[in-house]
């Protein structure tokens, strides 16, 4: 069997302007030991902002580019968004971390109101729509409730309420899962763990995102 | 027993000019699991210069700080070094990445002539003095090397020879290994693996570094 193909959707590189690097250091681990090749690919913009992670502040710093500041997660091998060709992949993933809201979308701004950057939409909606399978830790399946709320994916972001009412609001079904689960939504072939949104150490986060990883290779493999 | 108490010293975010991103995060996961509790830190300096990961060029850019961009490793937490007290911890790892040859050291320059950071050194010495083991990743074992060197302590780097024998230069003796595989120094406590050094995957890199993480545990625990 040709190994699988999962797309690794970055969004910068750091939780709080980026893509969360455990959660996303994790899936490829997670990946790679299972044997399958990861694709680690961003969107070509500046971020939203530079949060400088020491203080939590926003820096006054020129915003970084999301494709650059994700290389250095993907050690330089990153594609840019725009030239990948949804063809070439067997399944999708999206790590959390607050760049799937300010980067990929603008949820963290305007919540059910937001906008999802257009690559990321055109993406996700072609392999939804070719039926193959796409995960999302932590906040990231904001952008996929913002993209597929019309078919009303189950989806989990953990316990919050607040955050939970604004996913149904985009048309989700929200189900709370604990830190160490995932969510399966096997009909639109949607998983979702929550990470970082209730981890409160490595080893509970890397324990869900290490089930929806495989979860989501033995949805590839019974193809 | 109480938790073992680990510093992870680190050196900036991203492999060409800090911390290697995927050696650091699958060290704070081995030591997570294995119950022990990770301390990060970083010397607050700035770093020697920002390398763009997707081209691999120096930037333009105003040299990034060390504790600062550490802070997106360490999801802001993360002790300014020179704060850390050695007799908090009861072992040390050094993650690698060119950080510790950038900003650690100045060994990427230098070679056998680098300096090493002062309180990176102090640290160094002062854990050594009291018989607490060491472990070190990758090219980091360069910065042992240049500290304990006048005790010949056993390590590795893998394989290069040119790296090899400029750590020997500084007085260590090196020992070829493979990705998976660790090098221990049971007299001088000093522990090490190839990593990046060699790893073409990041599963193979992860292997090596569980190994010395365990290893590093049960040298704790004997105490």
């Amino acid at each position: 069997m040709a190994r699988a193909k999962v797309g690794v959707l970055l969004s910068g590189c750091g939780v709080y302007d980026g893509a969360e690097i455990h959660e996303s250091v994790v899936t490829l681990l997670a990946l790679d030991r299972a044997g399958a090749e990861a694709i680690c690919m961003a969107p070509n913009v500046n971020q939203l902002h530079v949060v400088n992670h020491l203080s939590g502040d926003v820096s006054g710093e020129k915003a970084r580019n999301v494709l650059t500041e994700s290389a250095r997660i993907a050690r330089g091998k990153v594609r840019d968004l725009g030239t990948v060709n949804p063809s070439e992949l067997d399944a999708l993933i999206l790590p959390g971390g607050y760049g799937a809201a300010k980067n990929l979308s603008d949820y963290a701004i305007k919540g059910a109101d937001c906008t999802v950057h257009p690559d990321v939409a055109r993406l996700i909606k072609t392999m939804h729509a070719a039926g193959k399978p796409i995960g999302a830790l932590c906040i990231a399946p904001a952008v996929v409730a913002r993209v597929l709320g019309a078919e009303r994916p189950r989806l989990t972001i953990g316990n919050d309420a607040s955050t939970a009412a604004t996913l149904e609001a985009m048309g989700a079904r929200h189900q709370a899962c604990s830190v160490r689960d995932i969510v399966v939504d096997y009909e639109a072939r949607i998983l979702s763990t929550p990470a970082y949104m209730l981890a409160e150490a490595i080893g509970e986060a890397a324990s869900g995102i290490e089930k929806l990883v495989h979860e989501i290779l033995a949805m590839v493999a019974k193809e």
